[in-house]
C-alpha cells in the first residue's frame, strides 16, 4: 500500500471536531445539543446578499479574474477607506474564504522550516495551514489573568530567530475575543519594523468590536506598510461563512504579486459567493447595529450566568463572539466529552470546545474551554444551567 | 523590507495568463481577439443548476460539512455508480474545483522533495500546486508524433526512484486531448502496484470522450484501489467554471482520512456552488449529447482548417477540447506575442498558448501551441484563417 505523507499525517485534527462523533452519538441516544462550540452565526445573512444571488442572470458561471470580480475589489477597496484604510483595488486579492488568504499568506511569506510566531491561544487551523505550508508555529503564551492582552514585547524577541518571517495576530481574537489596543498595535509594529518580519493580522471579526471600542487595523500603521498583511472574510461580518469568500490585503506589492501566482494556480474565488459578496457591501449599517447589539446582550447575558457558577472564571471578551472561560475540572477536555457521553439536564446537554487545542504549547489551558455566544439568549441561558448542573455532579 | 519566500519567488507564472498584457494592449489598439488560449467554454450551463441557485431559500449561509453536502455526495456516488465506478459517499470529499482537489492530493501523498511522475505536456497548474507543496514534477515526454499516447512503461521506471511517490495522469488530456486506452491504464495500474505507489488521474474531461470512444478510470482498475485516486470537477462538465466544485474521490480510507484533515482546516467548499452542483447532476442526457456533438463538430472543423495551412500539424485529440499543434515557426511564444502585438487580419487577431509552458524539460514544445476549441464554428474559421495569413508573413 503506498504510504501517506508525513505532512498528512501530522496535519492536526480540528479541536472543535474532535468531539463531533461524541455528540452524534448524544444526538442518536435522543439528547439536545446546545452548540457552543462552533463560530457558526445564527444571525440572518442581509437581504441584499441573499437577493443578489437569487436575482443573477448569468447564463454562464465562468471563471472570474483570478483576483477576483474587479468591481467587487474596487468596491470593497471603498468600503476600507471609509473605514480609514487606505487601499486600493490592486491592494486586494479575493480569496476563497479567509481561509485561503492565510494559506496564500503563509506560502508567499515562508519556506518550508521557517517560523511563524503566534499568540497562544490562536484559532485552531492556523496549525492546518502551517503543517500544509512546512512552517513551524511558535508560540507566545497570553495569559489568562490578564484577560489575553498582548504578552510583553519583550517575550517575542526572546523567540525571534534568523526563521522567524512573520507575527501572526488575530484581532479581535478567536478564540479569546481579546481586542488589541492602539498601543499594542504600536509596539508589534515598532517589532517587525526592527526585525524586518512580516505583521499579519487576521481581522476577520474586525467589525466585532464592543462598547464602542475602536479597532486598530495594521493597515492603519503609518512606516509598516511593507510588512503589514490584512486577512478578512465575508463569513462572520454578515454572517455568509458558506459563501467561502475573504480577502487578503497589503500595501506590499511584491507581496501581493505572490500571493497572485498561488492565486492564479487555482484559477479564481467562487463566483455566485463573489455576487453575495459585492452586493453584502450595500448592507445597511442598521443591520450592523442590530447584530453589535444582539451580540452584546448574549455576552453579558453569558458572562453574568458563567460568574454565577462556582469556581468558574471568565475572560470578558471585547470583541468577536467567543470567550475563554476557566472551569473546575482538571481535564476539561473529559468534561466536554463527558457532558455529551454521559450527562443530561432535562434531556438537554451542550457541546464546548476544550481550549487546550487552541495552544500550541503542551499541556496548556487544559482546565479551559472556548465558548462561542451564536445562540439566542434563552439557549444560551440553558446552556449555562446544563454546565452548572453538570459541575455539581461530574467526578463527584 | 521583509523577505518573500524562495517558495513564493519559484511559484510559476501561468503560460496562459503570460500573454495577457500584449492582449490586453492589443484590445486597446481595436483590434478582435479570438481566444483560443483558455479552456473557459461558451457552452451554457444547464439551466437546473442554474435555478436551484436562483430558488433557494436560505436565510443563513452556513458553513457545510467539510466533506461537502451530505446530499450532494450521495447523488454524486449514485452518478458515478451508474457509470460503473464502484464508490461510495464515504469515498468522496468535495473540494474548492478540481484545483484543491489537487492541492489535497498532492499535500496528502507527498513530502517536501517528494517526487510525481507526469507525462508531458500537462496541465500547467499542476507545477503551481507541487510549487506550493514543496513536491518536484519530474516529467516523462509523451511525443506529438504517437499523438501523446502514454510513453513506454519503461521510460517511467527509469525515473522512479525512492522519493517517487505518485504518477499523476490527466485523462482525457489538456492539453492534448489524449485519451488514454484501457491498455495504456492496465500499464500504469500495474506500474504503481510494482513500486507501491499512488496514481492521480485527473479526470475532469471524463465526460468529453469523441468518436463513442471510451473513457477508462483509475477507479475501474481492479487491484489497485488503494493506489487509485480521481480527480473530478463541475467545472468543465456543466460549463460552470466559476462555481469553483470539484472532487477527490478514492478508495484508500487513509488517503481520504488524510486529505478530510487538509479539508477541515479550510472549514467547507462554497455552498451556492454546492447547490449548483447537486442540481447539476439532474442534467438531462441530451444536454451532454448536444454539447458533445458541438465539440467534435468544432474539433473537426478546427482540426480540417488547421491541416489545410502548409507546414501546420496537429495531434488529433480524441477526448477533451484542446489540441497541440506544431507550427512552422522556431519559436511560438514569439509568435504568439507577434499575433498580439503587431499583426491583425481584417482587425482581428488570435491569442494562443505556447505550447512550450506545459513542458517541464526546458525547451522542449518549442514550436508547439495549444489551441482549446471553445469558440463557435464560425469563429474557429475566422480564428484559422488568421493564424494562415499571419504565417505567410511572420519572419518573412
Ligand atoms: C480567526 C479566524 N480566522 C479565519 C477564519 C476562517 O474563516 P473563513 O475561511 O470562513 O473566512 C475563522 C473562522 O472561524 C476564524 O475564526
Ligand atoms: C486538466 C485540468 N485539471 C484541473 C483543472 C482545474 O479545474 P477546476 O479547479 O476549475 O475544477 C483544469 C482547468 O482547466 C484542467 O484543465
Amino acid at each position: 500500500m503506498p504510504a501517506i505523507s508525513s505532512k498528512g499525517l501530522s496535519m492536526p485534527e480540528s479541536p472543535i471536531r474532535k468531539l463531533v462523533p461524541y455528540a452524534e452519538a448524544a444526538t442518536e441516544k435522543g439528547k439536545d445539543i446546545f452548540y457552543l462550540n462552533i463560530g457558526q452565526p445564527d444571525i440572518k445573512t442581509p437581504d441584499c446578499a441573499l437577493d443578489a444571488v437569487k436575482n443573477n442572470d448569468l447564463e454562464i458561471i465562468s471563471y472570474s479574474h483570478s483576483a477576483g470580480f474587479a468591481s467587487y475589489r474596487e468596491k470593497l477597496a471603498g468600503y476600507y477607506q471609509k473605514g480609514g484604510i487606505p487601499v486600493n483595488t490592486e491592494d486586494i486579492i479575493i480569496t476563497t474564504g479567509g481561509s485561503e488568504a492565510l494559506l496564500f499568506t503563509m506560502g508567499s511569506i515562508a519556506d518550508m522550516g521557517d517560523e511563524v510566531i503566534i499568540p497562544e491561544p490562536f484559532y485552531a487551523n492556523y496549525n492546518g495551514f502551517a503543517t500544509s505550508s512546512g512552517v513551524n508555529v511558535v508560540p507566545v503564551t497570553a495569559s489568562f489573568e490578564d484577560g489575553f492582552a498582548l504578552p510583553p514585547i519583550s517575550e517575542f524577541e526572546k523567540k525571534i530567530t534568523d526563521k522567524t518571517k512573520a507575527i501572526i495576530i488575530c484581532n479581535p481574537g478567536n478564540p479569546t475575543g481579546y481586542l488589541y489596543t492602539k498601543e499594542e498595535i504600536e509596539q508589534l509594529a515598532a517589532l517587525v519594523k526592527k526585525h524586518d518580519l512580516f505583521l499579519v493580522a487576521d481581522e476577520v471579526y474586525r467589525e466585532f468590536a464592543y462598547e464602542g471600542k475602536k479597532h486598530h487595523s495594521v493597515l492603519n500603521e503609518v512606516g509598516i506598510e511593507e510588512n503589514a498583511i490584512m486577512i478578512d472574510s465575508v463569513s462572520k461580518r454578515y454572517s455568509m461563512c458558506g459563501a467561502r469568500i475573504g480577502c487578503v490585503v497589503s500595501k506590499n506589492k511584491e507581496f501581493i504579486a505572490t500571493a497572485m501566482k498561488f492565486a492564479q494556480a487555482r484559477l479564481s474565488p467562487p463566483t455566485f459567493a463573489q455576487i453575495a459578496s459585492e452586493a453584502a457591501l450595500d448592507t445597511p449599517q442598521s443591520y450592523f447595529d442590530d447584530v453589535i447589539e444582539e451580540y452584546v446582550d448574549r455576552r453579558d447575558t453569558l458572562i453574568n450566568a458563567l460568574h454565577k457558577i462556582e469556581g468558574v472564571k471568565v475572560a470578558t471578551p471585547h470583541g468577536a463572539f467567543y470567550c475563554i472561560a476557566e472551569l473546575p475540572v482538571e481535564d476539561a477536555e473529559d468534561f466536554a466529552k463527558w457532558l455529551l457521553e454521559d450527562f443530561d439536564y432535562e434531556g438537554e446537554t451542550v457541546m464546548i470546545a476544550p481550549a487546550s487545542g487552541f495552544y500550541s504549547t503542551p499541556n496548556s489551558g487544559l482546565n479551559q474551554v472556548r465558548i462561542a455566544y451564536v445562540l439566542k439568549k434563552e439557549n444560551l441561558l440553558k446552556a449555562v444551567k446544563v454546565i452548572e448542573e453538570a459541575l455539581k455532579v461530574y467526578k463527584k
